[in-house]
């Protein structure tokens, strides 16, 4: 593997893994007040098009990252929704 | 401009905008107890890999977006060190 796709894996395993301790602290809080539900849906919606981008540039980091962090973020949606 | 480098720029457009309801919301409501700082100090680190990585497979959308998102984060940075 190339450094630019090293970069690229690296890059996406923080953005998305990122996440994680926000996921496990939206669950154990169950609080999102601060969080703004219109921040998390256009989020959500710009990396499912990250994800065709991807598709389309043969990006595989760009692929994995955002279809991974989608999810992640909407779980927050729904915590959102559930509990503000 | 082709449909995949527009797809690019909608995307990097969405996931950078949403970050500015989140950042207007903290802002005003000085609160940021819901946010896990691990969470958003990964997510900067991660922005500055891909800023990296738009530079070397040369995409500006990626770039653009990774810069200007960076700083909002880094604002949230901010908000979650002070207002904790």
């Amino acid at each position: 593997m190339d450094l630019i796709t090293l970069t690229g894996y690296l890059a996406g395993t923080l953005t998305t893994v990122s996440f994680i301790p926000q996921v496990l602290r939206t669950w154990k809080l169950r609080e999102t007040k601060d969080f703004s539900l219109i921040m998390l849906l256009l989020f959500a919606a710009g990396m499912l098009l990250w994800t065709a981008y991807g598709i389309w540039i043969n990006s595989f980091p760009i692929i994995a990252a955002n279809v991974i962090t989608f999810g992640l973020v909407l779980f927050l949606v729904g915590m959102k929704i559930r509990y503000q």
